[in-house]
């Protein structure tokens, strides 16, 4: 693809993801939902005018890694550490809660495994693929509703942070299970090495952006060099410790959010992200859409998948709110928060593809979740406040501090 | 290449071309012969840690497009047809001087050759290559100097534009000497044809943007359009009418230049450039180096070349200039603002490449040319402007307008 070509998908990507954006508006949805349909009308399903590439792949990735980033900025880490336990129990209920019935799923369909068979294995994985919550349009969402600073939006999004890093550790077990290949037990060390390198490298980094912002605040470097450190801590996590390189980039928004010039960093970063990466991100959802290959039977499973997938993550999660003390409003609120799936699970398919445990059919089910999942958790996590709103409860704690 | 690579590529871009841009200032240079030099040291020149891939080549195309398109935002219509006739007599000399120059310097070297052989037409390639000016950097350089909006800006600007067209002009031309397939006469009616088209399709944006301004000022929309808009007219200049990419984009920028929100896009296409698009542009410059294959006769060659690329330049358009009646000072800012090569002209290389006017060996000469010349050209103005200011000549129409 020649370069030129490029600057055509952009432009077509760019007004249409914000064309629809202002629709999706008009019609009281959040404006991500409009970018994901306008990726899906200008990609192959549709118009076919654009298809996925390793260009929006790459614009897309960094969107998302941005997206992760500007997140962890905008975190209070007092709250965050307060809302860390509850955040870990959600996190364990919403990946054993949907794996179980994942399986369980796949054995309804194609018949009762015995423990340790190849089908086995293949069921788990399909429970597996439904544990990573993806928490990237949640947090879109509760952006636009102002609502990611209270404490159902910080529980969410710690929440599906632990989440992530559960789901990998399951993906790999199961892959160590089937290939002596990786090592399940070194990917438990990893992970802890990460968060410790994390910490004091982080205090290290904060330290030198301390230093940084008291000599020249409000300069173009600080936020240049921000940058510059998250992609390179994402891709530290990513390459050497196996862990995603979105979980990274909220790391290193974490450690910078303290900075006095933290608002300063994140306006920039934000400009970057809704002028370009954050509408290339959610089109090239839509865009990775294709519905080739489907039958009668795979249609039924699909369906069936992502029903289990929604309501697992729902329930799972929901209950494990409840179990923290969290009213019915909130714990749904954070049931539904933690249902979205994204590029993780994407990911733990194509892992399960090359280590055969899965076929490239069920890749169907995988974006239907994907796609129903992003386009329905916008829409209810809105209706679900403008419920809120309404009523202004005051037994619900979201709706006190969004007044605030 | 894998994703997380990209974002390893991007950190060490991001970091190193700030870092050399502010160390670059505190030596009195501009910032972008930092990000250039920023690019020479972590590419495969130096340190090998990043070479030149597809994604940070679109990624660097973008910028340019983006900067030339910022570059049309800022500039002032009613200046920009009154400095007109002038600068295309600029760009006129700009062109013949170096083409012949070029052209002589080669059959110096290899031998006189009759009219109309394959050597000729070779040594006429190599005037060719000369003949496209680059403006990027020294509108970077201006844009530093805050010079960008006075009259030798303007026509610097202006001239560097007709120049690009004129020298692609030129180089269809001489490959449709040599090869039947292209049609000179259709080169020419192209580049008539777009400019019709952008002056008629232009005005109606214009309108539909200036509704849209008066109905919702200072919103996102505005800004994201408008660089859709850029992107698109970049795509259907090269893609329908031959024409650079970048003209398209500046032609873009020229038509909403005159929007009453112009300075509110660009504050946000600005913090997109500064921030991501911009130092991987001028990064990837110093990343496409490479000294490998020299020999003694070829080094020779390449430090004429050089030499004669710059001279002939300045020569020229400073001749030019001094017939528009510039004094000597601004006359030599023309033709030092105007001797910078980039892109244009490695494009021009690859284009003589397939049509087998040149071989590879003569790409150290263009890049040498290109990297000379965009570390140069900088300093140079930066010492002709800190002249002015320190004398601040009263016959001087640039140090009037810069104490404006």
């Amino acid at each position: 693809m020649e370069t030129v070509d490029t600057l055509r998908d952009l432009a077509i990507i760019l007004l249409f993801a914000k064309c629809f954006g202002i629709l999706a508006r008009k019609f009281k949805a959040p404006q991500v939902v409009g970018q994901i349909l306008a990726g899906l009308l200008v990609g192959p399903c549709v118009l076919g005018w654009i298809s996925q590439n390793d260009f929006i792949t790459d614009m897309a990735e960094i969107g998302v890694v941005i997206l992760m980033f500007s997140v962890g900025l905008e975190s209070d880490l007092k709250e965050l550490l307060k809302t860390g336990p509850v955040a870990f129990l959600i996190a364990c209920f919403g990946v054993i809660v949907p794996l179980v019935s994942g399986a369980l799923l796949y054995m309804g369909f194609y018949g009762v495994a015995p423990w340790g068979s190849e089908n086995f294995y293949k069921a788990v994985f399909i429970g597996t693929i439904m544990a990573a919550t993806s928490v990237s349009i949640t947090v879109a969402s509760l952006q636009e509703l102002g609502k990611i600073k209270s404490k159902v939006g910080t529980t969410i999004v710690s929440a599906a942070i632990i989440d992530d890093i559960i789901g990998i550790i399951v993906l790999t077990f199961v892959i160590g299970f089937k290939n002596p290949g990786s090592n399940p037990g070194m990917v438990v060390i990893k992970t802890i090495a990460f968060f410790i390198v994390a910490v004091i490298g982080g205090y290290l980094i904060y330290k030198i952006f301390f230093t940084l912002d008291k000599k020249y605040p409000h300069t173009r470097r600080i936020p240049i060099i921000s940058v510059a450190f998250c992609f390179g801590l994402s891709y530290i996590a990513e390459r050497y410790f196996g862990i995603a390189d979105i979980t990274g980039a909220y790391v290193a928004g974490v450690v910078l959010c303290s900075l006095k010039d933290n608002e300063y960093i994140e306006r920039k970063v934000d400009v970057s992200s809704y002028m370009f990466f954050g509408p290339i991100f959610f089109a090239s959802i839509g865009l990775k859409t294709s519905f080739d290959n489907v039958n009668e039977k795979l249609i039924a499973f699909c369906i069936c998948f992502v029903i289990v997938a929604l309501l697992s993550k729902i329930i799972g999660c929901g209950l494990a709110g409840r179990l923290c003390k969290y009213n019915m409003a909130d714990s749904l609120k954070i049931g539904v928060g933690m249902m979205t799936r994204g590029e993780v699970a994407l990911i733990v398919a194509q892992k399960g593809l090359s280590a055969g445990l899965l076929t490239a059919d069920y890749f169907t089910a995988v974006i239907l979740m994907i796609l129903v999942s992003s386009i329905s958790t916008p829409i209810i996590l809105k209706l679900l406040y403008s419920r809120d709103d309404k009523k202004s409860s005051p037994g619900s704690d979201d709706s006190k501090i969004a007044q605030a």
